[in-house]
């Protein structure tokens, strides 16, 4: 039996900034992974380049409510925090597990939440189908960073467009912290892992890799030189079709800041997204080019 | 001729973090004033109490686009560095004068800004006659904070409704920094300094202390104890119109969080608020009952 050290539990806004206090004192770098929890080898794969780059390593688990729309599933997101620090503790990069309740991170109510109001990239791709939701996003990674003040904010890549939409924000509401994004971890057959994979029936689970399989043929094909993105983009949707999903978007953007490419992009510059749904569940996944 | 230490001007975020990132390596705390400029006796009797809680002060100048209305004086604002500075210079209170162009402080145009979106207190009082202004104050105040990263941030009183949003704000998205506000500079007459003072002609000069001394007689009613909130704020509006403003509200609310005060509170929690128009020139007051 190995004697790994256990990561601390911080609930409460006073206590992490005592913690993280005590880094800066000693002149450590502290990096945070904000997480919903329901922690996968994702995550994990985050706070260990968190750890490889900073001294200490706060991952937060907060479902937050102002990201969810009035349908979503809030109320039924998967919580497990039992199994999710027993995964923290096993992995062995984690200093500290910030878990707030909603009333430390929204004191007024998160209804009654200051908000913050994102640039109109917000409202396009995921956001054209889920309004109001990196804005959520915005609201509530804002206040982590105001209560951790981490010197590192690490993203995962799978949510592109909110990776991208939260170094713009870091940018704009000029935050001292730098923002890194770390790889899509995938299941052996290429489905991108995520909390919501666990609402797949088997046969679900099944067609579930047509997604990543799809971004690859339009990776080849953006590779070989294709440039009809509009093209490209409804070959992709219909090919979500013909697996099972119902499309949501596929879309070939640039992958500096998500605006739309011309053809005169080198592929390289890209990314290519998509969403879409099977049964209940809302996959999201991309590659780059 | 007295020698003053001259306060330094800072035009850029890397500049002024590097100045307040040298007050904390020598352990000296922060307090930020933040004014758009027009500098008058009001503004110096903030940076004077910002002298006496913390070792440095910085004082920023900067006209905000985002927290003026498409019909307002954006434009037309008086801008008066030269005066502004001469004036911090003398009062020898203010260590570093913080004037960053547009582009610093909305590094992707004010247009494109993130925005911050306050509650519901936001749109009433001067609110109500000025949609998104509090919002706008708010989105322009959040940055400054980020930017300077004061211990203090020193508000005056006699935007007594912005004191207790910034205050509200501050609270609400966990930023680590202590609000406090100054009293109201007066002119001999009774009248609010305010920059736009020097839009009213000279008869409107004599009609304004008017705004003041209804509050007085408010407030004598209300320490007398009268309770009738409605009908006093009749009568205040009243007494405005006569003396020749175009009132826009006369308002009893409760100090703490200018909620609506019921017939039960002590009048020792209670402010009284007003604004009206003389001329072109949209004057605000408030006392504390």
């Amino acid at each position: 039996m190995s004697a790994l050290p256990q990561p601390r539990t911080v609930r409460t806004v006073s206590s992490i900034r005592e913690l993280v206090g005590s880094c800066r004192s000693a002149h450590q770098t502290v990096a945070l992974v904000p997480t919903m929890g329901n922690l996968h080898a994702g995550h994990l794969s985050l706070a260990q380049i968190a750890a490889e780059i900073a001294d200490k390593v706060v991952l937060s688990i907060f479902v937050n409510p102002t990201q969810f729309g009035p349908d979503e599933d809030f109320a039924a997101y998967p919580r497990t925090f039992d199994e999710d620090w027993a995964r923290v503790r096993d992995a062995g990069t984690v200093d500290a597990v910030f878990v707030p309740d909603v009333a430390e991170i929204y004191p007024f109510g998160a209804d009654q939440a200051v908000r913050l109001t994102l640039p109109p990239l917000a409202q396009e791709l995921c956001g054209a189908t889920r309004p109001g939701h990196f804005d959520g996003v915005a609201t509530v990674v804002c206040r982590l960073l105001n209560i951790v003040a981490p010197d590192l904010l690490v993203l995962g890549q799978k949510d592109y467009q909110q990776f991208i939409l939260m170094q713009r924000m870091v940018a704009d509401l000029r935050l001292p912290v730098s923002v890194i994004s770390g790889p899509i971890q995938r299941e052996a057959d290429g489905l991108a892992m995520s909390s919501r994979n666990r609402y797949l029936t088997t046969a679900e689970r099944q067609i579930a890799p047509a997604l990543h399989a799809m971004l690859q043929y339009v990776r080849s094909a953006l590779r070989s030189g294709a440039s009809d993105y509009s093209q490209l983009q409804a070959e992709g949707a219909r090919a979500l079709a013909e697996a099972g999903f119902r499309p949501d978007y596929v879309e070939v953007r640039r992958l500096a800041d998500l605006a739309k490419p011309t053809a005169d992009d080198r592929p390289d510059e890209l990314v290519i997204l998509a969403a879409g749904w099977l049964g209940h569940a809302r996959l999201i996944d991309n590659l780059l080019v």
